[in-house]
């Protein structure tokens, strides 16, 4: 692979950034500012970096016009320098040729439709009535049951299961070992023994969608679990039957939410974290890692539970004390009261 | 597909349910309270919902005898009418087609034993002296290694992996990426490096249990991990090795056990609630969502850690003092004697 | 399958161990003290279960040499009883055939290399520019992408991913469901929307590694995300992009670290722990189980975060009351100051 190559006026002019220096500079990659060598192109976002610029050897850096000010190298200027490089940056991405096609070893129902234009890769089983759109490239090993539909433009890395009812729009992407659709948790409990709830409906994600690895999402047990254009899911995520996600918001790793649940639009719920079911978030709601939602929230805004970390000896005694902060309060009450 | 009908008289019967109102109507589905059409089927359970009724367009509405009276509808009543529902709900239920064989693809050792009346998919393999009993339904790419047993009438939707020494009892379900009898997490530390401890022991899961989309359950070290019948594992839950787990206990998702732990029967663990390894856990013990517990409960009843959620501010407040919450105490008793 | 059989004796020099008793007792298997039959070995690390010493069955009992006196069974001794009997344990491990080769399903890229020493499943496949070297075996269903090397000796159980760019070193174990590779979660909004940050690093894991079944590592935004030699990581861990791992640190069972942390070496961290991004944690730091690590950690030693567990309606009162907590302390505060 001969690697692209692109100079800092050609990006300039490309991605409408202003350019400080030598417009012939080329470069055949990206890196760190301690990292990148000459022939790379590295970005100055984060202020706490700064230092790092005087001695960094990135043949170009995409900064804000105020970092250019007196920079003796070459730099792109942008509003925001992390938008600029995420652009540029894709100008170097290696990318695995994908032909149009379905591999000799898959398994396709008679009854579903694979456009001309998607790719169906090696030991992809695709079910009854279910159907791969223009564009879609659905990779090794992935299952995809009854009335699915991956929409044009989406791609399945690899390993991904569509259980059944699925349906994906368009520009969707997911990880390998991601499970859509299976069985959302409901039971009825009858004389000491569990009851299955079927699970009749399905699982709806909006246009350019991103689903981390092994992140998994339960259909709905009579309406559908829905998430909205643009919600991007990092790995491990577990989303429970009917719940609803907004618009725009991201989720962090590992985090968690319980059925029927509803997340706002532009929201950001950290790693870990976790939202009890029936509960509602609004829009433009921060959840920090590991904090679990045990209530509504109607107010935009930044919400936690949990301790902080301290060394072991010393949590242990505010631990014993959170046990008797009841009674604690109560004598400074009484206390007050004299 | 032509959707099956069901009038209320025929259910009525069939689930010995009172009946109220028309005999006659019909329903092809069911929906919610809010969402159902007059050809649907509604169900009343949670009294919070009781105000969605008088609008509800549903045909037939499932209810406690209470709330019947008056109701100007056609109602089925039963004493719970969750559990009635589930039992309707399972009449609509989509069910793929699935015959008896082997998929072509599939890769079988030669001393397996497949029985004639179960079915194995594409990409499957199955390895020395494993065997699938009657009815037993081993989806697409699952993985089936050396000394399985896959019970009569157990179903695999796809992708399933049962490393090794896996027993499976009769009608229990597994959903996509779960992974029963990998190593136990077994170390131990010599001159600084780690030695794996070899993990001989396997898994037993009773008849009726159902295990969630990527959860994990390790085999034993020596003796075996066991679920007891009726054990219901939502998804992303980890399992340590040698967990004994009792019956008709449910686990909500991304919740864990470390190894040794044993918990007792009927009890329900919630979402993301962590248990330390070696602990015992009696019958009858609820433990809420993100709680760690961390010593052995003898008492039934419900159980928690955690602080509550705060918006972000006041919660900094109360992290800081939470780690003086020791010499807070100290102080307040040392005024307390004078 | 014949059992081996070992004697008393044979162990002892083939281990370097003291042996007391009769030297030409067999066993053909290992158990725990409570379950051993006269033909297995057990063994007493753990002084908590000498108790079961004297009612053991056991036909050798691997002990310290301390423990051995007096006792009239046969005893092998050991300074460390659980290493020893892990490295006898491995000789009673049930041994899947593997023979080198390449499946006749086995989907590889013209330009992959695979060591004729190596051995590739059934519905694998193997990306353009990988290479498996000698004596790898990759099970059922792996998915190998392009540019990722297997090092020698390593062990793909089933159905693992390495999705773009991951290099392996020697003796690496991988459980089923990993997801080695995938890309970061990088995200930069712009008017609104998401913009992917491509994600063009790999990811190197040094050699003896051991990661857990359904355990997720992805690929570096710009460098690489690096697991050290000899890190072991259980099932459901969540690496993020450009983390990196210090030698011999074991991780438990669904902790998480956020992208760009660094961890030191000789690490333990708990079960459903989290690290936050961007900080580091030195050498020999014990991070207790469900803690959150929110800040860097300068100093080794043990680190935790949490409440404990308590009954829910005395959790309840505590709960209430740390919301209260800045108040409370202003008031014991403005009482010291009277």
């Amino acid at each position: 692979m001969q690697p692209a190559t692109h100079t800092a006026a050609a990006l300039a002019e490309r991605f409408g950034l202003g350019l400080h220096g030598d417009g012939a500079r080329v470069v055949c990659g990206v890196g760190t500012l301690a990292g990148a060598g000459p022939d790379h192109l590295a970005f100055l976002a984060n202020p706490k970096y700064r230092s790092q610029l005087a001695d960094s050897r990135a043949g170009i850096v995409v900064m804000r016009e105020d970092d250019a000010e007196g920079y003796p190298g070459t730099a792109l200027t942008a509003r925001d320098p992390y938008v600029a490089f995420a652009r540029i940056a894709a100008l170097f991405e290696p990318r695995a040729d994908v032909t149009a096609g379905i591999h000799a070893s898959a398994v396709v129902a008679t009854d579903a439709h694979i456009d001309a234009d998607a790719s169906v890769g090696p030991f992809v089983t695709v079910g009854s009535r279910s159907r791969i759109e223009a564009g879609a490239v659905v990779g090794p090993g992935c299952v995809i049951g009854d009335d699915c539909i991956v929409g044009a433009g989406s791609e399945l890395i690899a390993r991904v299961t569509l259980v059944t009812r699925v349906r994906l729009g368009q520009r969707v992407r997911i990880h390998p070992g991601a499970v859509l659709g299976a069985d959302g948790f409901g039971l009825a409990m009858e004389g000491g023994h569990w009851i299955k709830v079927p699970q009749l409906g399905g699982v709806v994600i909006g246009d350019d969608c991103e689903i981390g690895a092994n992140t998994t999402i339960d259909r709905g047990a009579i309406d559908d679990t829905v998430l909205e254009d643009d919600v991007r899911l990092d790995n491990q995520i577990q989303i429970g039957h009917n719940v609803r996600i907004g618009a725009h918001t991201a989720m962090a790793g590992c985090s968690a939410v319980a059925g029927s649940a509803r997340i706002g639009r532009h929201c950001l719920i950290g790693g870990a974290a976790g939202v009890l079911g029936h509960l509602e978030i609004c829009d433009r709601v921060i959840v920090t890692a590991m904090s679990l939602v045990t209530h509504s929230i109607r107010e935009p805004g930044e919400y936690s539970s949990g301790t902080p970390l301290m060394d072991n000896r010393s949590w242990r005694k505010s631990a014993a004390r959170f046990k008797q902060l009841d009674a604690l309060a109560r004598r400074v009450n009484a206390a007050d009261k004299e």
